[in-house]
């Protein structure tokens, strides 16, 4: 169904494995009483525009590994299109940091002020459990019989954390992956936690990977944003390193996600639906 | 010229303070090898909307405190209105999650399908430094006499991080704090680095303070939306815990603005504009 231009699709996976989008910049370093000139590495950070059948959708923040999959990922998680969606094809312009979409079967584009931001107007503690994306409601409730050893995950947890040459770098990268109930799959950075999950959701929908049986990993923090783009990936189960809030538990309880938190060191927090890790 | 209502901002002022918006969840949680129902506390995470003039200008998605000061301060910030417009009004609805602000003199409100997000349609890397908000470029670079001493920098930045009580609770927001050369001031919590900036910058707005010769002490990463953030309040130094980005360097640059990064533990890498830390 869809066609990638081949050079750019080879560009972009390679750049996954081998370059690093860095730069070099002139620092004074203060240390102890010391103050020196010195060399530091900070990570690319480059606006993004999104084109979908040539309406302006979004212009996104990002780290320019993964363009393909971040274009893809962020319509499909916001909305804009569905699993069933054609995108026929995906041009990444790099040099004009641009990416311009072809789909065909149902597109939203956005009208009046709305944009890709998800627009929430309620939540639990609001007690008006409405919320509003670009044209559709809450996702549909989760379903999967995934069932995962949590020593495999904590496995999994310390290779993610060790494996971002990036972050290593810079300090200044989140990342998001794919795993199954085995081993860990494709991986993703960006300067943005929201940006990382949907490198990730683009690379399992362009490729026509399944989902149901799949993990994410993230680094950041699991919010309501976070939680959301999950479940309407169809994928059961979402690991923090780091900390959940009380909407994002309160949504993966709702719509049957496994939401696990502070996964790091050996532990982690099982905060819903806690039967899928055995 | 501004008329809070006095019982909100007692409230807004003493919760700082005083009250912490988080919830107890009943959890399981797996260490080493053994699996226990325990309780923890995750971080209250709501959408809250604002209206200027009754038209509704964005949805964030926000941890409860300060509510006044993240309209304000998302207001300016975002260019809907300038440090001279007059907020007549600012009326939080609490248990709506919405603020009602009334403003007169420059107003922009939003038209079309631009919303309160920032639209950059260019940058360094791409060669094409145009950045656009709502109906406004770039900001006016920052300037300012400031000088400070490194080392009041360094330990500021360490009673900064020790204060966040949300965050040793939850692990799971980010701060920021308004300091001058000699002490910290305002601080904020938030589970977006951005809003916290905003809630900073909105107290400093809506209690008339003057900016220029003040400093912000973040915990998140130094990306261009901070640094934009920060030049726009008219204040010369951002100094963070963790990491900037290549954009952010270069647009502090470009702007005047001091920034320094992974100020923490006694060190601190400063990527412009060193002149203003002694």
């Amino acid at each position: 169904r869809l066609i990638l231009r081949a050079t750019e699709r080879e560009a972009l996976m390679k750049h996954y494995e081998e370059k690093r989008y860095t730069e070099r910049v002139a620092i004074e370093r203060i240390e102890a009483e010391s103050r020196a000139q010195a060399d530091d590495m900070v990570v690319a950070e480059v606006p993004f525009t999104i084109l979908l059948n040539g309406v302006e959708v979004a212009t996104l923040l990002c780290y320019p590994s993964a363009l393909t999959f971040l274009a893809a990922g962020y319509l499909f998680s916001e909305g804009f299109v569905d699993a069933g969606t054609d995108l026929s094809e995906i041009v990444v312009n790099e040099k004009g940091c641009y990416v311009q979409v072809t789909a065909k079967g149902t597109v939203r584009l956005p009208h009046g002020n709305l944009t890709g931001r998800l627009v929430i107007s309620g939540c639990g503690q609001c007690r008006v459990p409405l919320m509003q994306g670009v044209g559709n409601g809450l996702p549909a409730p989760v379903s999967s019989d995934l069932r995962m050893d949590h020593r495999v995950l904590i496995e999994m947890m310390n290779q993610f954390q060790e494996s971002s040459a990036v972050f290593r770098d810079t300090g200044a990268v989140h990342s998001c992956a794919i795993c199954d109930r085995r081993a860990l799959g494709y991986q993703a950075d960006d300067i943005g936690r929201h940006n990382a999950l949907d490198k990730v959701v683009g690379w399992s929908f362009l490729n026509g990977i399944d989902r149901e049986d799949k993990v994410l990993l993230i680094t950041g923090r699991a919010s309501s944003e976070m939680v959301l783009k999950t479940v309407r990936a169809g994928i059961p189960v979402l690991v923090s390193r780091s900390a959940a809030t009380s909407l994002g538990v309160s949504l993966a309880e709702h719509l049957g996600c496994t939401l696990i938190g502070f996964a790091r060191g050996g532990r982690m927090n099982i905060y819903s639906h806690g039967f899928r890790v055995g």
